[in-house]
């Protein structure tokens, strides 16, 4: 995790901050979607996500991140949650994405609301729990809260009448696609798909949204920024040469957790070397394969998979705790 | 967990119990379904059982929850469980629901005794596994030993053509259910339904049984019965609130984990105080959200989720071990 | 774990070797899918494969079963897998399995060996992530690394149309079985089945191959030979007993996991005795359970199982360490 902000080296009390503490926690909440401890990055994709929600003439995905954010980060304090993680926006990002997909699948009724808000309260607890479950494996929750968060929330609303379903898939037994859908996109489109897989980490399709993104990561580490659009390149190319739906392509659907497990892999828990690269390269490979079966697995339940391939990539690549000159991921609290 | 029963401060070979030793430990652990190690509560258990397999001219329900909660004791006395467990009855709750839901789902030709004497070993050699697996988190297994065995065994009876299935559901693909199906039921309706919710437990649907049972509970510790009755009508609310289905809510259908999840987390596993009452509430609600995202999810499998909902919820609420003047849970073995 | 190679008492480096290394490595790669640490074994094993991949006129089952043996083992050497291990042939037996297994679901076009490569591959490290995460536990990782590889690989397919699917069950809900499909096979048909079954572990149906296999375990160890044929019997009884269909059981369908089973709790992580070959078979006879129901619950994918009824047994069967006189199964690296 970088440490970067306390340049001064100032005893922890007077650590400088360049926004307001509350506004920093918040700020960092934001970051952390993407591994980055900077309230910066973490502007900048609030930035990116106000801009994409107004492009698609949806306001509700801005609100819902920001009332998200907020609820998880509060629920944290109500709850007792170590200062510390607090503190570096880890009980924020959880909460963000939960306010980011529930309006996206749901629309903006009141009740999607009320779900925001407890949804964004039960992601924190999950994130305590996840958390808890982890420790002796030395390996972070990752997005893990806020998928089965949400995916609770998405299966309930098949029983619940009162909630409206705004944008589900419908639930449907798996069957291979046809050879015609999986057409090759233009270089333009291509370029387009690159950054829509940045922007959809957000649920979010909106290259605009994606070069922002960028540019935040890019505020807190370079590298990390270029990893991201790297994993999401190398995505759309194993997702194109294995044959996937062109259209999911183009809205970045096959790239958006691969490109969490190229700078996770590639730059957060492990020291970046070219070892470690082809290491994360091999992990974004495997996302790919697993948002295929993910999609898959999940087609008769009529929900998506959200950043779950990443999450499983995540876990099962950091797990072996290989020794390329590795980084301590122990005390790591990163997203 | 209540140790009561130890009133005259008699060393251990001297315990006092009202019961003869057997017994003593049958009717604990058909109270340990509900939390209570007291054999009174057991007692009272069996005769709400009694009664609503009486009602429901189905003597199979109640014979197969006597047979199931001796096989699992009995098993574990085979597998050198340690003493003081099986002394406290935590290797007959499991046995018992497999006893009880077995009859329900599968009636009873000669074939269900086979597999309720299977499944009840099996559920005993489950809850050693799931106790082991979880011992350094200090969480107890819950009722999943009892979920997962019933879950196997409903689930092999597709394969196998001689195992009569007597009311699973039809496997079916989730979609929402129509908002002519949330209807609210009328006062009598509901109290009938709160107290269905607490019978449900055992997989009965019958008020009266209800009433046994909370008086059961109430022998024990009266702040759990009235948790679990206060636990019933908030799922109950909760439910109607997002527009469950009427029918599903008369017959307690999302309340019987909600009241586990009220009584374990607000008085067995946290000492009693309004903060934890606030979080067990919570943890309730959570419940019903589980309760309709479990029916979706196996509604294509064909089974039903049984005590899942609580179980997960139970798990994912206990272990962020939060501090609020929490008693310890380690050692206390219950449900 | 046989150590009876090491005949001499002579120090490590100079251990005797029957083969040159590498293939000693390779060879006890393929012995430890039935938990045998023995080159002999091994190479029995692959001359079964063989011969099964003869007579089905699929070369392409024994080429992958060498490419993927290869490409695991060399990939715990680039992935710095602690030595003893991969000596052991531990990182080995998925990457074996993988290359038999994807060769019979999706034939033999080019993807298909790239497939091969990446899935023995992910294997090692799945391998690595799953034994780190059960070590606490002292239980081993079972087949389970093989398993998730090839049930990604194959749900994945259905969304990449490059792949070619070969011969994956058509997605189905999941419907009881008829009475007319439970037919028991003629006492000849029963003898091959129960060889199928032994035939079954590495997906071929081939009496032949079942006795070369057995001959390949008792070259090992000859009480491991007799539990495997043994549970192999049991399972079919188990299964035909139930209703099974009689053509899955012809097939050795509902036999393989439980030939693992039989094997593994009566000799491989118990040490032998009567207690202990009891408790094994109550453990096969689970298996079988375990089959229906997993048959039924991935039905909707149109998956198969593979060996996890067999994994699910192991685990939840090993997990209490029961003592019975039991071996320390901590520092047994079986497969």
């Amino acid at each position: 995790m970088r440490q970067t902000e306390n340049k001064d080296g100032a005893p922890r009390g007077a650590r400088y901050y360049p926004f307001p503490r509350v506004l920093d926690v918040l700020l960092r909440g934001a970051g952390q979607v993407m591994f980055q401890n900077s309230p910066w990055t973490g502007l900048l994709f609030l930035l990116g996500i106000a801009w994409g929600s107004w492009q698609a003439d949806r306001p509700e995905i801005i609100t819902g991140a920001l009332t998200g954010l907020c609820t998880g980060t509060l629920a944290a304090c109500l709850l007792h949650a170590p200062r510390e993680e607090i503190d570096a926006g880890l009980h924020g990002y959880n909460g963000i994405l939960v306010g980011c997909a529930l309006p996206v699948f749901f629309g903006s009724g009141p009740l999607c609301w009320a779900l925001v808000f407890a949804g964004a309260f039960f992601s924190t607890v999950i994130m305590m729990a996840v958390s808890v479950f982890l420790r002796s494996w030395k390996v972070s929750a990752m997005t893990g809260p806020f998928v089965f968060t949400t995916w609770f929330i998405l299966l309930s609303s098949y029983g619940f009448s009162h909630i409206s379903i705004a944008a589900l898939p419908s639930p449907a037994l798996p069957s291979q696609i046809s050879g015609a859908m999986a057409m090759v996109p233009g270089p333009e489109a291509l370029l387009k798909a690159s950054l829509a897989g940045i922007s959809q980490v957000f649920l979010i399709d909106n290259a605009v949204t994606g070069v922002i993104f960028l540019a935040g990561i890019a505020a807190s580490s370079l590298p990390a920024a270029l990893l991201g659009w790297a994993g999401s390149v190398l995505a759309m190319a194993t997702a194109l040469f294995l044959g996937a739906d062109g259209r999911s392509v183009e809205e970045g659907l096959y790239q958006f957790s691969a490109v969490l497990t190229a700078i996770g892999l590639g730059s957060t828990f492990y020291s970046p070397g070219w070892r470690v690269m082809l290491y994360a390269f091999l992990g974004t490979v495997f996302t790919v394969v697993a948002q295929g079966a993910l999609n898959a697995a999940l087609s008769p339940l009529g929900i998506p998979t959200l950043t779950f391939p990443f999450v499983i990539a995540a876990w099962l690549f950091l797990l072996p705790h290989i020794r390329f000159e590795q980084k301590g991921s122990g005390g790591s609290p990163s997203a």
